[in-house]
C-alpha cells in the first residue's frame, strides 16, 4: 500500500541524519496522501541505519488509527495528525531536535527575520508556540502539541505555507511542505537560520530584523506570481 | 576470561571517537559482570585504533586488584569501581572531556533541565559535583573523586538511573548505564544538551527550565511501566 | 565559447560547498573575459552535484543579455554585473550565506581587523555596506545592491584589491579576486576571519583591533613589491 | 640530508590538516637535529596536498642559512631558530592559525586554567605574549616575535616543558614538544582547551580556575617521576 509515498518517506527520513539535523533516532518525518485520506509515517524508537520502507507505519488520516504496520508509530503520531487535518496545503511533516533551533525552542523566544537567508523561505519570523497547560498535557500531549501550533497560526493570522514551521517551547521544531522532500528542506533552513540568529545576536545584542520591504522582496523574488529565482519551481 | 563483556567494552570504547566525544585518549568505558565480581576497562593511555580485547584489564571489583591484563588500567579506575560498589544498577561506566559538558563542569555549574530533549533521558538537572577537599585529593585522587558523585546523589536524593550521569567540577562528565552500550548512549546524550543549554543561555541568560509537568511526561513516556516511546524496549 | 573559462567558474562553483561555505543552491561563483567582454555565471537555483560547465550562463558584460546559455543566470547576476563594469581588477565575484560572514551582514557591522589573520588577506576592517532604500531596492534590487558595495568603496577610499570583499547589511558576503579560484579563497578567508572575530569578541567585547602596525606588515609581507611569503606568487 | 627527520616534520606538517588546525597553508611544524646543528622546515605558502618530504628546506641552527633546498622556507623561520636557540629541551615547534587559540590571543588574554583537561598538559595558564613594538617590528618581525616569546617565559619564570606552547597578541598560537609529532599534539590540546576555556566563560563570565592542588595533581599525574598516566611513557 502506498509504495511510492512510502519511498519518499523512508528517503525523506533518511536525509536527516545526512543534513546533520538528529542525533540517535530524535527525529520523524510523515507524508499524506490526501486522496486517500492516508498518513505514513516513521516507526517510534527506530535506527534510520536500519529503516526500511516496509517498516513505516500508514494510519487512516481521519480515524488515527493503524492500518498498515507492524511497529509502532512515532510517538508524535497525533502532532502530525492535527496538523494534516487543519492545514490543507501539508503534504509532508518533519519533527527534529536540531540544537539551534532547539535554543530558540528553549528560549520560548520567536526567531526574528534578521536577513534575506530567512526571508527567503519564511515570511517573518518563526514563532514560538506556548507551552501546554497542564491540564493539556495530560489530557492529550501530543495531540494537544498539534492544537496549539495551530492555535498559533489562526491567532497570529500566519499563512503555513508562508511560514513553513514553528518551534515549540521548551522542545523543538516542527517544519513542513508540500511533500516531504520539502519539509526536510524546511528543516534544514530553520536550523540555519537559527543558528545565523543566535550568532547575529552574538555580534550585536540589540540588532534589528531585516526592514520589512527586504523580507517582502526576498520572499516574493521566490514564491508566488512574480518570482523569478530558479528554473521556474519555486521554492527550491 | 569474559571474552563477551570484552567485546561489549571494546566496542564501547571505540564509539567514543566514532561520536566525537573523545580527543586522543581522553575517554574511558568499563562495563561489570556482577556475577563473577568482575570489571573491564580500557587500558590508560592507549589509542582507540591500536586497542583491541585483548588490551582490556580486568579487575576484582571489591579487591581493585588485577586479576587479568598486562597493561595499567585507566587512571579513573577506583572511580569506575566506587560507582559500580556504590550502585548496583550499574553495568557500564563512560568518562570523557567532551567539550560543552566540561564548560559546564570547569563552570561547576548544575545543568538545567531547559526542554525535553534533556528531560526524555535526565529527570531532572544533571548534578555538578563539588571539588574534592585537597585533604581528599592527596588521600586518594580517583577513589574520592568517586567518594564525592556517591555523596552528591544521596544528598540530593537522586537515582542513578534516573539520572544516569555527573559533571565534575573542573574536570569533566561520567555518565553510566544498564551497559557499557547504554552508558556511551548517555554520554552523547549528556554532550547533546549540554550544548543545547549553553546555546539557549545565549539566547536568553534568563531561560527558565521547562515546567515540571514536562519533564516529568517527557521521562515518563520513555521510561517505567507507562512508557509508550519505541517498539517496547525503554531508553533507546 | 569560453571553454576555458567555463571550466574555472564550474571548478570555483564546486568548491563552495567543499569547503562548507554553502548549503543547498545558496551561492554563486562568476568568472570573466575582459577581451571579449562577457561573463560567465551559474545559473539560479541549480544544485551543485547536478551541475556541468555547459550549464553555466554566459552574458555579454556591457549590455548584460544572455549571450549563450539555456538556463536562468544567477539571480544575482546583476550585481555581478554592476561589480566588474566598476572594479577592472576583478576576475571572479562569489556571493555565499557563510554563517559567520551573514551574523556579522546581519548584525550591520563592519569585521574589525583583529589580528594578522584577517591582515594576511584584508587590508583593514572589512565594511558592511548599508541597506538599499525602498525606492532603490524598487528601481532595481540586485543592480542596486552592486551600486551600494561600490558607493561603500568610494565613500571609504578602499581599494578592492586591497579589501577583497564585502557584507551586505541584512544580507551576506561578496568576495572576489583576480580569478574565480582566488575569489572562493578570499571568501573562505572572509568567513575564517568573521568566525575569529565573533570569538575573540566573546573573549573580551571590548577587544581592540591589531596594531595598524602589525596590519601594515602582514598585508605588505603578502602583498606588492616588497613581499616575501610564498615562493614568489603573493595572495596563496 | 636528514632523512629521518624530515620524514618526521613532514608528517607532523600533513597531521595539521588532518587534526582540522590549519585552513589553507595557515600552519608550519619544524623539526630540528641538535646534534649536526640543523633545522628542517616546510616551505612557504605551499599547500599540505602537494607537500613531499624532499620540498623541507634544512637551515643552519646558528647562522639561520638555508644549507638544503630549492624552495622559500617558512617566513615564520626566524621565530622558529630563534626558540631551539633559547631552549634546549625543544625538539619540534608548530605555528598555526587555529580559531579558538587565536581568538583568546586577539583578545591578548592568557588562557586560564579552567580544569583538568588543560592541566594534563599545560601546568597553569597558557601565556599571551605581548605586542612587538612598532621598533621591534621593523627591525626584525619574524626574528623579534622568537624575542617576545622568551621574553614571556623569562619574565614569568615559566619552563616551557611545562608550560609547551604560547599565543601572541593579535597573531596566534606556537606549540613546541621533544619531537615534531608532540608538538602537534600540544597543538589540538591547545585549541581544545582554548574551546573549552570560552565555552566555559560563557556558561559563567566570572568562573575561577582550577584549584592549584588539582592543577598539581593531573600535571603531575601525567609528568615527572611520580606519573602514573598511561604505559610508562609520558605526555602521549
Amino acid at each position: 500500500m502506498l509504495k511510492h509515498l512510502r519511498k519518499l518517506v523512508w528517503q525523506a527520513n533518511l536525509d536527516l541524519p545526512k543534513h546533520g539535523l538528529v542525533t540517535f533516532t530524535w527525529g520523524n518525518v510523515s507524508g499524506v496522501d490526501r486522496d486517500r485520506g492516508l498518513m505514513v509515517i516513521k516507526p517510534s524508537g527506530v535506527e534510520y541505519k536500519d529503516l526500511t520502507p516496509d517498516d513505516l507505519v500508514v494510519l487512516d488520516l481521519e480515524t488515527g488509527k493503524v492500518v498498515e504496520g507492524e511497529l509502532n508509530p512515532s510517538s508524535d503520531t497525533k502532532t502530525h495528525l492535527e496538523l494534516y487535518r487543519e492545514f490543507p496545503a501539508l503534504g509532508g511533516i518533519v519533527h527534529t531536535h536540531s540544537p539551534y533551533a532547539v535554543a530558540w525552542a528553549q528560549a520560548g523566544q520567536d526567531i526574528p527575520c534578521y536577513g534575506t537567508t530567512h526571508a527567503d523561505y519564511f515570511y517573518g519570523a518563526i514563532p514560538c508556540a506556548r507551552h501546554l497547560s497542564q491540564a493539556e498535557l495530560e489530557e492529550d500531549y501530543e495531540k494537544n502539541t498539534g492544537k496549539v501550533i495551530i492555535e498559533t497560526f489562526r491567532t497570529r493570522a500566519l499563512d503555513p505555507v508562508a511560514v513553513p514551521g514553528v518551534i515549540c517551547h521548551s522542545h523543538g521544531p516542527f517544519t513542513w511542505g508540500k511533500d516531504p522532500a520539502q519539509a526536510v528542506y524546511h528543516a534544514v533552513v530553520l536550523e540555519e537560520v537559527a543558528k545565523m540568529a543566535l550568532l547575529t545576536r552574538q555580534v550585536d545584542a540589540a540588532a534589528a530584523p531585516a526592514p520589512q520591504y527586504l523580507q517582502d522582496k526576498h520572499y516574493l523574488r521566490k514564491h508566488g506570481p512574480g518570482a523569478y529565482y530558479g528554473q521556474g519551481h519555486a521554492g527550491r
